[in-house]
């Protein structure tokens, strides 16, 4: 078990209140751009988070008006254009790792978006799991940009899934900015909230998320993935043994006494 | 060969005309809920589907102003809390087996939907190929209220592929009600509908489609779900090799005439 | 090396200019059908372009007001009517070559639709990357109306991961025209312009994504095909390793050294 509370990282801002984790990226002068520390300290983060009992769901929350700029030019890729190819790898494959780390911490995220939200930037939002934005919010896939292909840390897997094949296609070759009202309307965002209030309404979607069967929802992110690439007969038989599994926890026979007492359930996350 | 038209059901309602079958989930006065023995008898009745001639389209339709409240949480839920693990997977299994047997029977599904459908009523929806609603619909996924996870029946591998991985997220996670309007402008509706107008026009769609190629349309839904987690280019050549066996069909040929001599053509499913 | 600038193909319209192809597929007093000879010059060019230098983009145009008729009746149905299993399989298998053609050729491919794109005709749209059509553009997967089944050279596969796969199950069982506006609001067209302007449009669109990272470009439309079925985990291994090649181009340090002399980069595609 792992207290993740008192974590006092380096590269980002972080802290915890009632089991939701509140994260920024950070250095808003420059719009928050990543850098190789704040990539591994943050895939190192969301691993450790697979193992933690104090956070139940992980906001990220806009800095300064802006999300992200994402891989800073001259901080990352001035060093990549000198790199060989075993650091390439290295580094493309750290990059992926913290998406990794993401999609198999077992806790929800949500990516509250203001601003500019671009490259590595958006590509923590595509890898959260609900999104919420401002009218505000620019989000691009501008890999092409910068010479590179739009197969960035999970984006031709993603993001089709998310906005449609043809959609995806067309941000991944152009690296235009997909506006908010274009994000909700396709699916991207879950929902466009004014910039003053977007920080209180993704905290209270994250607590009450964080307030249902947390161990269930584990399981439901866990399936989600899981089930990307089955057949659908296995997948099926998948959620068979998953909710099973969440049949003899404790949260489902509270869920079920409150019930007949004509009560809300408390849940605990067992 | 099996006569379905004949068919008794002890748990739901059900009659057949015209190579239509008419489903109504049944207790009107409880939103007509799922109980052990009406999934059992509905997974048995698809089986069968799979082997009948006299029916070539199959409709669910609502009863008393609802779709379906799902699992009974007297009925049902009640029950499995004292269920021990083989128990709860045989249970977990018939569910699963229900969605099984209504993708594997050859046959397009039409769910006409009003008023409630929420829990395994929500996904008798989600199974169905096309989904018809009035503007009073709601729909939930809503196992995480009662403690559980929303990988339910298929609902994490399906629900992405029909409304987009971020909107199933947010569903799957809240448990909280997709709008009949949200509905129909994310895909899961293809067609909101009047209540009084509901059923008439579910019946002449489902006509509509059973008046057509019927086996074929069985190899279109058998090749929807065989291709769900195939390679495009196997997928391509699963395609040619299934379209071939049309193509060998009387049916193709009768279009064939048909077209020449200027008529609409008659198929009969061979 | 293949020069594609000096083809002279019989059975459509091609030019290229600048690294853009256009296509046009012909008789437009027929609404432009396929033919066998058609379908085969247009697998065969498209297997070909695998190999060119001298185009980055194809653009598929509409001729005489409409995109194409899709199989001619008289030249392609009456035949296949009269053929063996071994021939209708060898058929379908060309009909289905000329779409894994266009997803393995490498270049990006736009279709700019007008007027009537039905049956092999849509799936030429559909197979493409990016899709314009102006507001009469009327789409039918219509090969139900013909007696035969939806999954035809990858329908079953690639229209529900464009528009979903409910919206994709009702067009293929009805085989119902899909409007423009349909089109564009379910993902299916990217964007919807008048039909004077359309041409003008697809072609600045071809030109300006020309002018990018055209070897990127190929690794993303080889990355799109390649994930369609991979594990989550696995498609973010494979984007690390299919980045990290894109990484030692000379265009990505180009894009680098332009950014830093604040110019805008100029890409060779290698």
């Amino acid at each position: 078990m792992t207290d993740m509370a008192g974590l006092k990282p380096q590269h980002f801002l972080w802290d915890v209140e009632n089991g939701v984790a509140r994260v920024r990226l950070n250095r808003p002068e420059r719009k928050n751009p990543l850098t190789f520390e704040s990539y591994a300290e943050l895939r190192d983060t969301f691993r450790q988070l697979a193992y933690a009992d104090d956070v139940d769901v992980v906001v990220f929350l806009p800095n300064g008006g802006n999300f992200s700029s994402g891989g800073d030019v001259h901080d990352i890729i001035g060093p990549l254009v000198a790199m060989d190819m075993k650091q390439l790898l290295a580094f493309t494959r750290m990059t992926g790792d913290l998406v990794k780390a993401m999609l198999n911490c077992s806790k929800p995220i949500i990516a509250a978006v203001d601003g500019v939200a671009v490259g590595a930037g958006a590509i923590i939002t595509m890898a959260s799991d609900i999104r919420l934005a401002t009218p505000q919010a620019k989000t691009a896939f501008l890999f092409t940009k910068v010479g590179l292909a739009g197969c960035d840390m999970g984006a031709c897997a993603m993001l089709p899934r998310i906005i449609g094949q043809g959609r995806a296609a067309e941000l991944l070759y152009s690296g235009r900015s997909m506006s908010a009202e274009e994000g909700e309307r396709w699916g991207y965002y879950n929902r466009l909230i004014e910039a003053d209030a977007l920080e209180a309404e993704a905290l209270t979607l994250a607590k009450s998320i964080a307030s249902g069967p947390t161990f269930a929802h584990g399981i439901t992110k866990t399936q989600l993935n899981q089930e990307w690439s089955m057949g659908l007969d296995q997948a099926i038989e998948a959620e068979a043994q998953a909710q099973a599994i969440c049949m003899q926890t404790r949260d489902f026979e509270r869920a079920y006494h409150a019930f007949v007492a004509k009560q809300k359930p408390v849940f605990e996350g067992n």
